[in-house]
């Protein structure tokens, strides 16, 4: 059987899910952290029960493993020096065999590698040539965090794995279909067409699989739907989706953005960031650290970026109830804004972190939008992290709650581009 | 009869209007230009049809007068050395005399002032004492190019009408009852209380005028009404009114933030701006100053700051045509915004330049509303300038154009401190 990795390459971690494909099938994940030091972390999660947490004292045959209760589901961890990705992935490849994962390296037909910012280069997933890639390093100017780091993952998955196609998945490719109104600020024109000023969005391929996903569920067509998806996690970003493609979107140019995250502001008056900027005697970058790590709920909680912190002292802690109170008022905002320019709305997709786990926030947000016709039911609200329809029966517009799945997408799109 | 003069004084610049109060009728208006220089230009509008735009001939008296079709409008123009606002004043003053429309300048026995920037202090219209004059002068850091100018105007009044009562109206002061969660930016709170970062909005003697007409309109009490008024001139602006308060509004911490205008920007993604700030070599001044005066439909038109321009030719000019499509499509975002703020909305406020002339753009934004409950009346909206209900006899949501009026505003403010 064909066997297809999801791989998320960041500067010093990388993440990967391997999948049976087309079965669509997760049969390991894992996490290295800490790539380039001395005490770099392997984790691997293998078994019938892949999400198992209920692990269970050490395997007789390797100490690094842990075994879930009814032992199908096991845990590798390891501590080991790791110089860079190369030596990562070989590692973890290495030990995929070990451990009886896979057989062979063969095995493994098909690599698709999330890459943040695929520019207006890329409005769909492509199979990685020289060109491509040359691309994704052009575009770092746009996600200077991210796209070397994604480049460096697509590089050392080639050497280690020549014969499996290379598919490069982008964060921005489905909002590509954005119309010029809604992707375009209104700034000097040149500077779109000098330095590419324009909305990118991000989450794409999160907001495409729940707005898959919604459609199959409400048993409709996704080209006859008007979607508003929620991808409400530490980064957070609002989707309106028509005819099944991206309307509009909540981050911009970069994730700073929309609505306000864990440590994101979110939109700000531009000349309140040179007054605030002056006054402190901030350099640009400073400045702009300031907006995308001590902002958002962190900034104005002043205690904690998680929801989790501050819903659990909103009744006692002002802060933290102002930082909620303006999450919640941004969401609202910005669903009235999509309710707006789609003329109405079937359906509300409540993803990621924050959407799947946070029963009192999918609440608030659905409260304040009762006008627009969607009633949640408590009951079948009361739940975290399935997939999972949340409205009355009655309700004129739908509320679900789709956990996101960004590494199927991922898979899918190679499996579709191995055809 | 008491009169009372409504003024807007700018750094180089001074508006009158003088009202008979309470009558509420305008005696003359006018304004004195290029303040400082050798050839400052007065302009005096009087008599019967203040506004005439058809004036012919000269007076027989006065070669500065021209007159009316009719002799009852007249107009006083003259260009003279004005070195400064107390001599514009003066200047004025006296000519108000010499034409017979005051007697005697303690016919004057109020003035109210428009002030750009009240920030936190002023929730209501002032009578000006020396502490509230302090307070104009230190809130020139959050309109340092209208403030000063403001505070020189109230001086030179007070100077020239000792007895004559001073009132301080505020452009910000209707938006002072915006909640917590609308006001504040997701930023780290101590900037809040350090330097009153927070968004104040403006034209909100213009909201709130219009505002009240819209209920004397509809016969409706304002305090039951939601209402969002749509301030669309050179500057735009959008209110949600809840209650007869400003609820939340589109303008931010300056009037940069909020739909594209006629050379502003509105709402950017932040980290664009210091993308294109830093590859143009700009210093955050110059950076702002293309912001405010280069963007908006200027910017991405490249051929006017000016809607009617745009209008001509947007069958003809792509980009003309782009630049209308941006406006509309942030006005209806807001819209969409506050309609899910308020959970719904009563009527929709057309008012200035834009909102008060263009047939088209109210046609072109109403439109995109239907599914609110808003339906146009294409005979009723064939107008310009006039007060009347544009929407349909079954439009569920009403749509309104109201000519703002601030300077009755103003005036009205000015006499209910004289009680």
């Amino acid at each position: 059987m064909a066997k297809t990795m999801a791989v998320n390459a960041g500067s010093s971690s990388l993440k990967f899910q391997l999948l049976e494909m087309p079965a669509e099938q997760v049969i390991a994940q894992g996490v290295i952290e800490r790539i380039g030091m001395d005490d770099a972390i392997v984790t691997i999660k293998y078994g019938a029960e892949i999400n198992a947490e209920r692990l269970v004292g050490h395997s007789e045959d390797d100490e690094h493993i842990t075994l879930s209760k009814d032992g199908k589901g096991k845990k590798y961890e390891n501590v080991t020096a790791i110089k860079n990705h190369q030596q990562a992935i070989n590692f973890m490849l290495q030990k995929l065999t070990d451990l009886g994962i896979i057989k062979d390296f063969n095995e493994i037909t098909g690599v698709g590698h999330r890459v943040v910012a695929g520019g207006e280069w890329f409005n769909h997933s492509v199979v990685v040539t020289d060109e491509v890639l040359a691309k994704i390093d052009r575009l770092a100017d746009y996600a200077p965090l991210h796209n070397p780091a994604n480049a460096m993952g697509i590089r050392a998955f080639q050497k280690l794995l020549p014969d499996a196609l290379s598919v490069a998945v982008f964060d921005t490719s489905f909002h590509q279909t954005m119309p010029d109104e809604n992707f375009l600020y209104a700034l000097p024109y040149e500077y779109y067409t000098r330095y590419g000023a324009r909305k990118y969005g991000a989450h794409g391929t999160s907001h495409r699989y729940v707005a898959s996903r919604a459609a199959e569920l409400l048993g409709k067509d996704l080209k006859s739907l008007k979607l508003i998806t929620l991808h409400l996690g530490a980064g957070a970003s609002i989707t309106a989706i028509k005819d099944g493609k991206s309307l509009d979107t909540s981050m911009g140019f970069s994730p700073l953005a929309g609505v306000a995250m864990a440590t994101r502001s979110g939109d700000v008056d531009a000349s309140l960031v040179y007054y605030i900027q002056e006054r402190e005697g901030l350099t640009n970058e400073e400045m702009l650290n300031i907006l995308n790590k001590k902002s958002g709920l962190l900034g104005i909680s002043t205690i904690s970026s998680d929801m989790r912190d501050l819903l659990d002292v909103q009744d006692t802690n002002e802060h933290a109830n102002m930082a909620i109170r303006i999450f919640i008022n941004r969401v609202v905002k910005y669903v009235g804004q999509y309710v707006a320019e789609m003329g109405g709305v079937d359906a509300i997709v409540f993803t990621a972190g924050i959407g799947e786990n946070s029963v009192p926030v999918r609440k608030m947000i659905i409260d304040k939008l009762n006008y627009f016709g969607v009633k949640l039911d408590e009951e079948k609200n009361n739940v975290r992290g399935k997939e999972v329809e949340i409205s009355t029966n009655d309700s004129k517009v739908k509320a679900l709650l789709i956990p996101t799945n960004e590494e199927l997408m991922i898979a899918r799109d190679v499996e579709s581009l191995k055809a």
